[in-house]
């Protein structure tokens, strides 16, 4: 398949090898052109421009850091929508706001593209490995064509509705329990190092019992550890996919003060200079305001 | 083995029921003594008193609802410490408070007995099926000596320290993490919700991703409902772990937002009349906030 | 003095008459010009676009409702920059970003205006009364220049700062103060109601010792009575001034969860279709959590 | 009158020795016994027990710590209530739960005794200066007779409730309100200064709109000074008293998030080592948080 890929950033550089590598032709762009051109051993065309990018695409990627980066790519003069081609699908990866894939939605509709967002959970080294979770909403028939892509990058794709912008919820949605369960372990860990308990028999239990599954692991590794550098998901990212939760939970009249939690700890935690570490850190202020101190 | 067992809920008599069927000699003892006939076409027998019960075992279980009813059978006259012999284990399942099982640690200590703390995390139906996790904290050669107990009624046992509070400390600290989980998943399905989406896909992504550990699958199954009734766990009980929680919190100065949230919960959980639900019934409250009714 | 007032909702008008009445010759402009034309009878010119509002002022006055509505008439094609002189002061009385406060600054000082901040505090009738409290930042010889003007509509001037945007960190600080006061004032009338004792007592005790501040009673009354109709400043406003706390506050890394805490209040209140009430509304949030029904 | 005084800490000696001055005889009773001799030279006679102490009082004061050291007084062998004869009224100032109050209550009934609660705010220099205010609930004649006593010690006398324990729900109330104040002005203190604005305009400000009232002076020093030491109102005392407060809410189920809120900065506080500090302290948690030091 002609796929057009926009955004080479450790995980969109991780996705694109995928789909080259399960055969698709390639033609990428990334504003900082050193990293497309890592591609083109691999087989990749390198496109001077987002629009140069998406004009022969069947499928065109997006995987940006946050809105400003998507309007920029999809919006501005020389952009991706006007390279496109009418029937042409957009395949959204991005974590942005709700309100934004909804625009995105519309601005293809316009010009007879197709737009399906396919938001991904997973650090950069289940991207490498091809075990994604891909979470996919959109009009079914574009979305069972680009299966084989989604197939492709991920482990497991779930489509969840026909309305692209409820993949973006559900993106933030998963992302704000896993915030939540930051809090939550580094709390109860704080309670049983404080009560002169072995953190790593806690630990064993929660593995072996609540917290099976995999997702935890690599969490509670840095929590019991206290050490959340080198960042496999930096904290101001963390705090971005916070802050579009709450405006998603504000547009439709849904309180979350678990949220608002996690934001105050977001928050303190770049306050103390902990902006190069892991989001998993916020469980540092967690340590911290019990008095804990990082080497006991 | 020759075992006394004292408090006899549903909890008790379901983990009762399996030491009897390892092959135990029970001599069973509760309050309402209704509930400890009911064991005797098994081959229990009923003890009149607390002391009674303990008089020839080995092993003295106790499984009561709260420091109160502990208090009352360990404490007051004719109770099950003074009927318990020297080099006797009492082996303590409750969800008591940190403070009470340092305080039956140290007065079996005086009395020459042996003094387990071992608290279990499931609902009956796990009682009854010998699926319980058991959490042990005790000394080393009576935790061994009460291992084929233990797997008569667990699937899997957890030795977490020597010192019995402990384990208390862990069952607070595990029930508090089902709790915060709860408080999260209602956050994220209210959004879901009023985003217009179709609830059951988020449910399968989670369980098909983070949340593939079997102790979700009933808290998903009720929020997803919104119905907590029949309780498997009564709120005012989960009300009660809180508050122990947070003194074993307060007792070793931790601060843990997320438990006075949920706590908060609770509380008005309780005063909108929700005291004969499930403790996920938590839940109903961040649905209410948010607008959500019971049938929309 | 010349004076152009942009911005005549309830409180623009008041202060706007309050300016006509000591003796200042006002142009006005309206987006719904019959507010406009409500105050030719007192002697105001009533101009057709911001520019021609602003043409001859030695002193613009912009109190309007939000930053759209502000980079609306500033920065929109025909705004009011483009028709003030060099020299002219822009008197922002909005409550706005500290953000666009910031802007508002640099662009004025590119044209050589100048911009000083002056926000106000008071409800509809202080301002009719000429009893407001006025939070000036800007150049110090310009806020000496309009002191006359900031006499003819307030009580008092607190002059903060010579950075324009620092009075609107205090707008936003004082408002913050204000809705955290009216959340402990619900919490606690609400506990000192369920335990049965009369909530006049407690409130004569409030009155008469520790909040014997004018600023209380208005809201005291209103938590008393559980009514919030008519609203003197509606609970979106109030939301909206919460939202840009927040992002001020998240600018500078200051976590405030009270803050936090009043902004969720806020979305619960719209949840339950209380967008048309008094700010203080947030007060029956916490009434009907604690299971308190309106008419008891 | 004859008045016997048991309690003779800080706020309890400055009380006594108004009682004195207005001419009342006084017999007093402390623990540690050099505390009640240090009365001895203005005319008090010294008892050597609770019991002694209340022989012949027709009003006896109680000024105590906490629940243990009012039962102690009250309950244990040789008490103050074994001592007052019928008829005789015990005027309760100490803060304690409402739970005791409502014992206490209970216990004078059943021996004919008269039961006042009159719980004070203000601190220790506020007590010798004579301007308490005080809270009284009790039997409205019984309240009359003692007016004179509470003029002696307070500014003034707000009279609630005919059941006792209503004073301690306002007493808990009242200080509730305080801490929230003060954790509010933290947060607003720490957003001025990290936007780097003079925070004594913005004190200044606040006293001359909002926060007039003589009790916040106090506080906004402290804040503003980031010194808390030495202690009006030691940090575990306030804690204690919002413990209390926590306990009353949940005995009529209303849910109190901005006192849990304060709860968990409580906790922090003394997990920093803050214990010897006043109970404003709390402040230095939330300007940690924001990452500000101390001597910035």
């Amino acid at each position: 398949m002609n796929v057009a890929f926009i955004g080479l950033g450790n995980m969109g550089s991780a996705i694109a090898r995928n789909l080259i590598g399960a055969g698709h032709a390639l033609t990428v762009y990334n504003r900082t052109r050193s990293r497309a051109e890592a591609l083109e051993s691999l087989g990749a065309k390198v496109a001077a421009t987002p629009a140069e990018a998406a004009a022969n695409a069947e499928a065109l990627f997006t995987m940006l850091a946050d809105d400003r980066a998507v309007e920029a790519v999809m919006f501005a003069p020389g952009n991706a929508i006007q390279g496109l081609r009418a029937g042409a699908i957009h395949v959204s990866m991005s974590t942005i706001s709700v309100a934004l894939s909804g625009r995105l939605a519309e601005a293809h509709r316009e010009r007879e593209q197709h737009y399906v967002a396919a938001t991904v959970f997973g650090r950069p080294d289940a991207a490498a490995a091809a075990k994604l979770f891909v979470v996919v909403a959109g009009p079914p028939e574009q979305i069972q064509f680009c299966q084989p892509l989604f197939d492709a990058v991920g482990q497991r794709t779930f489509v969840v509705a026909e309305d692209a912008p409820a993949a973006n919820v559900i993106k933030l949605a998963g992302n704000f329990l896993i915030s939540a369960t930051i809090e939550g372990l580094a709390e109860a860990i704080a309670l049983v190092r404080k009560h002169g308990i072995d953190q790593n028999a806690f630990l064993d239990f929660l593995k072996g019992s609540f917290f099976s599954a995999p997702v935890y692991r690599n969490y509670l590794s840095m929590l019991a550890a206290d050490k959340f550098e080198p960042a496999g998901f930096k904290l101001p990212l963390g705090f971005k996919d916070n802050r579009l939760l709450l405006s998603a939970a504000e547009a439709v009249a849904v309180p979350m003060p678990l949220a608002s939690l996690v934001h105050d700890r977001f928050v303190a935690a770049m306050a103390q200079g902990l902006s190069e570490s892991d989001w998993a850190a916020i469980g540092r202020i967690t340590y911290r305001d019990a008095g804990l101190k990082r080497d006991t």
